[in-house]
C-alpha cells in the first residue's frame, strides 16, 4: 500500500516538475510522512524492497533515503534498519495548502520545505550557554576599555567613506594584517587581496555554495559534521553527501565517488564534533580526490588558534598545489561572538567575482570596527589576547580532563577522550552500544547541557559520546559539573 | 541548425537530469551562447518559430527567453525582437570543464550558474559614489560625536550577554522603538515582537525567500525593478516573473496568472526606479490577488522617510486583513549605510520560525550598537535627524527640478518627470525611442554617472528615462551637473 502511495506520488511529480526520480522519492516519502501513511517510529521496508516494488534502481533509493536522513525525517538504527523520526510532524499538507491563513499552527506549516529544514532542523535544543555548552569561549576576559579606546579613536578619524559600505572585501589595512597572521601562524599562502572580511564562517561558507555550486550540487560533508555548515548547505539547495570520519579525518571511499562532489567540506585541523587532527596521508588523499572530481575545497580552520599538546599543525591550504582550496576563520570565538568579524581567502582568480557578489548580497559595513580590530592586531593585542586564553583554557582542559578520569578505561571498547589536543571542546567517546542521547536528556533535567555525539551524525549509526565544551567553564563549574557527568555516564554503561 | 543543436543539448539534459522542459531549453541556449553558436548581437528566432521548430509549446519557449532575459543573456528591442546580450561572456565550456585548474581566466569561468548570475548580473558598472547615484543618503550631517557619546555610554554598561549573539530576534527595547515608530508613522499594525533586527533588506529578503519559498518557486517582481532584490531572488534560486508597472503601481494581468506566484515584492510606496506610488484601488486588488494564489507579499518601504509632496502613504501592509504581508525597512538610508540595522515585520504565526532560522544562519551580534540606536530613537533624535534631513533634501529636490525644468514639455511624448513626491531619486522619464544608455554614456565620459531606466528593465522595452539621486548631492554641485544632463538629454531626444 506504501509502495501504491509512492508510485502515484512519484507519476503525478514526474508528470508536473519533471524532478529528477530520487528526488520524486524523496519528495513522495516526505508526503508519505507529512500524510501520515508512514508514521512516526514506523521502521520502513530495506532499501532493496522499495528499489524492487518501485522499479528503481538501489542507487536512486539510497539516494533519496540519505537526503530524507540528513533533513532529519528518517533515522537509522544500528542493525534495525530505518525509521520515521518521532519529530516529525503530522500536517494535512492538501489540507494546508488549500486553505492558507488565518490559523497559527496552519501558518507555520505554511514555511516552504526548505524553511522547515532551516526553522527545525540542526538547531540546538536550547540556546542557553552553560558551562559545558561546545562552541563557546569566554570573552569575559575580552579587553572591554582597550577595545573602547580603539573604537573611540577611529569613530574620532571617521572620514565618510567609513560609514557607508566597503567594496573592496573589507578594511585593506585589516586584510594586511589577517594574512600576516594566516601566513605565518597557519602556513595560508595568500596575498592580502585574497582576503574577504565577511561576518563569520556562515557567510563565508553561503558565498563559496552560492558563487562556486549550483542548487542540487553535491557536497561532501564529514560525518558527523558542523550543524552550522549544514545550514548553510541546507540554505544554498546543495545536496549533502556524508563521508564516514574517522580518527585520522574524512575518509572517501570508492561508493562515494559515485556521487561526485562539487564542494568538499572539511575541518582538518579539529575535526567537528569528533577533534580527530586530519593526518598528512589523508590530507594529500583528498586534495587529489578532489582534483580527479574538479572540487573545491573548503577549509574550516574554526578553532587553530588554541593547540595544547601534540606538533602544530599547518592548514590544509598550504599543501594545495592548484588553489582548489578556499581557506575560512573567524574572530567570535578569538574575541567575542558579537563583533561578527570572520575571514576568507580565496584563490587569486576568483577575487574579483567573490568581491563583488559579496559586495551585492552583504553590503558590508562597520568599517571603523573593521580599522579598530586591524589596530588591535598590528599593536600586538590579539597575540597577547590569545596567549593569556591559551592559559586560561589549557587549565580548564586540564580540569575537565581530571574529572572525566575515573569513566576512561583502557579496553578497547571503553570509553576515551578524543580532540583534547586542540581547540575548545572535547569528545567523551562511549561504547557503540551506550545510548549517548538518553545521558543528555538526563543531566538536562538535573539542569547541565551537553551534547551526545550521536546528535551530530548525519548517517552513521555507530558513534556515541558526549561533545563537552570547557571554553566558557570555570574552574569551580568544571569541578562541579565533571562529577555529574561521570556519574550520568557510570550509570548508562552498558553492561 | 541552431535547433538541432539545441534538441541535441536538450535531449542530453532530458536523460542526464530531468530537468522541466523550459529550463532543457534555457539550458540549452545558455550553451549556445557560450559555446558560440549564438553571437552577440545575433537576432534569437522568434518564440513562435522556435516552438514550431523544437516541436514545444510556446509558454515553454516564452518561459525560457523571459528567465534568459531577466538574467541579462539576452535583450529585446521595441518591434524588433531578442536579441543575444553584447556582455555575454563567450567561454569554451567543456574546455573549462575538462581542465580546472590554473588559468585564472579559466578559474572565473569555474563558477557556478548563480554564481556567475551573482557575480555578473544586476551590479553597477561602477561603485563609485557620485552627486547623482541613486539610492545613496547624505551621511554627512549624521551627529557622529552624539553617536559615539551613546555608543560609549552602551558599551561601558556592557555586560557579558551584550558582547553574545542575540537569540531573540533583536535588542527588545531597540524592537519596541522601531515597532512605536511603524505603528504611528506608517500605519503597520504590530507588536514589538513581530520585528526582526537585520543587517538590512538583503538579509530580511533572503530571510523571507528561504523561509517562505523553494527552489524554484515563482517571485512576482515589479518591472521595472530594484537591482538588489533581484540579486536576492537568484541567490535563493527563485523564477523571477516580471510584472508590468505603471504610474498606479505593480499591475498583474490574466497571462500572470498563468505564472502563480507564491512571493510577490513590491515598493508600494515610491515605486523603485520609477518612483510610482501605489494606489488604493491597486493595493486591495494586489492583496486580493495574492489572497487567491495564497501568497506572501513582501513590501519594502525602503525611502518611505522622506515625503516631500501629496498626501502622506500609508503601508501596504496596513490594509491587510490576513497576516500575508511582510514589512522590511532599514536605518541604512536614514543614519549612514555602515550602520548595517534594519527590520523585518513578520506575521505572528511566522515569528519563531523566523527568530530561529535567523539565529541559525545569521547568528546576529553587534548588541552594543543596537543598544546605541534604541537609545538614539527614544530620546528623539532619529526623529529630529528625520527632520533636518528632510529638510536638506527638500532643497536638494527642488535645485534639481529646476535645473531639468528646461528640457521638460507638456505633450504626452515629452519629457516628464515622474517619482518627485518621495525619496531620495526622480525619474527623468524620456521618449520611448530615446537611447538613455547612450545618454548615460556620453555623461560617464564626462565624468557623470547617471542610471538609464531601461537598465532596470527586465522583460519591458518601451520604459526609457534617467534615475537620478540627490541625497548625496550638495546645492552647488546640482547647479553644476544639472545642465550637463539636459544638454545631453536635448541632443539625444529623437526628432
Amino acid at each position: 500500500m506504501l509502495s501504491e502511495f509512492l508510485l502515484a506520488e512519484m507519476t503525478r511529480l514526474g508528470t508536473q516538475d519533471a524532478l529528477p526520480l530520487h528526488r520524486q522519492l524523496y519528495e513522495a516519502l516526505r508526503r508519505a510522512m507529512l500524510d501520515g501513511k508512514l508514521a512516526a517510529g514506523e521502521r520502513l521496508p530495506s532499501s532493496r524492497d522499495l528499489a524492487q516494488d518501485l522499479d528503481l534502481s538501489r542507487n536512486t533509493v539510497v539516494a533519496a533515503i540519505n537526503q530524507l536522513s540528513v533533513e532529519g525525517y528518517l533515522a537509522s538504527r544500528v542493525g534495525s534498519g530505518t525509521y520515521v523520526n518521532d519529530h516529525v510532524p503530522r500536517v494535512n499538507h492538501r489540507a494546508a495548502r488549500g486553505a492558507p491563513g488565518q490559523v497559527p499552527h496552519l501558518q507555520a506549516a505554511r514555511l516552504s520545505q526548505r524553511g522547515d529544514a532551516l526553522a527545525h532542523r540542526f538547531s540546538a535544543q536550547s540556546l542557553e550557554v552553560q558551562p559545558f555548552t561546545p562552541g563557546i569561549a569566554d570573552f569575559s576576559a575580552f579587553p572591554l576599555a582597550l577595545w573602547q579606546r580603539l573604537q573611540n579613536k577611529h569613530w574620532r578619524m571617521t572620514y565618510p567613506d567609513m560609514l557607508d559600505y566597503n567594496t573592496s572585501g573589507g578594511y585593506a589595512p585589516l586584510r594586511r594584517a589577517i594574512a600576516d597572521y594566516l601566513r605565518v601562524f597557519r602556513s595560508v599562502q595568500l596575498d592580502a587581496d585574497q582576503v574577504i572580511v565577511t561576518t563569520g564562517t556562515q557567510q563565508s561558507l553561503e558565498l563559496c555554495a552560492r558563487l562556486l555550486a549550483d542548487h542540487g550540487d553535491t557536497v561532501w560533508v564529514e560525518d558527523p559534521a558542523y550543524w552550522g555548515a549544514m545550514k548553510a548547505f541546507i540554505a544554498t539547495g546543495l545536496t549533502v553527501h556524508p563521508v564516514a570520519t574517522d580518527d585520522e579525518g574524512i575518509h572517501p571511499r570508492e561508493a562515494d565517488d559515485a556521487q561526485p562532489p562539487k564542494l568538499i567540506y572539511v575541518t582538518p585541523s579539529h575535526q567537528y564534533p569528533t577533534g580527530a587532527v586530519m593526518t598528512l596521508a589523508r590530507r594529500q588523499q583528498l586534495l587529489a580526490t578532489a582534483r580527479q572530481h574538479g572540487a573545491w575545497v573548503l577549509e574550516d580552520d574554526y578553532d587553530s588558534e588554541y593547540r595544547f599538546s601534540g606538533p602544530p599543525i599547518s592548514s590544509l591550504e598550504g599543501l594545495d598545489a592548484d588553489g582548489r582550496v578556499l581557506y575560512m576563520g573567524t574572530f567570535s570565538k578569538v574575541l567575542y561572538p558579537g563583533l561578527k568579524l570572520g575571514y576568507l581567502v580565496v584563490p587569486k582568480g576568483l577575487i574579483e567575482a567573490f568581491r563583488q557578489a559579496h559586495y551585492d548580497l552583504h553590503r558590508p559595513g562597520h568599517m571603523p570596527t573593521q580599522a579598530a580590530l586591524a589596530e588591535f592586531i598590528e599593536m600586538g593585542h590579539f597575540a597577547s589576547s590569545l596567549r593569556r586564553a591559551r592559559q586560561t583554557y589549557a587549565e580548564r582542559r586540564q580540569c575537565l580532563l581530571e574529572a572525566l578520569r575515573p569513566v576512561l578505561g583502557d579496553g578497547p571498547d571503553a570509553p576515551r577522550i578524543s580532540g583534547a589536543e586542540q581547540g575548545l571542546h572535547l569528545c567523551l567517546r562511549l561504547p557503540a552500544r551506550t545510548d549517548d542521547q538518553a545521558i543528555a536528556h538526563r543531566l538536562a533535567q538535573q539542569g547541565l547541557i551537553v551534547r551526545p555525539l550521536s546528535a551530530y551524525c548525519l548517517r552513521r549509526t555507530d558513534l556515541r559520546g558526549l561533545v563537552i565544551g570547557y571554553g566558557y567553564a570555570t574552574l569551580g563549574e568544571i569541578a562541579r559539573c565533571g562529577p555529574m557527568v561521570t556519574a550520568a555516564v557510570q550509570r548508562a554503561l552498558p553492561g
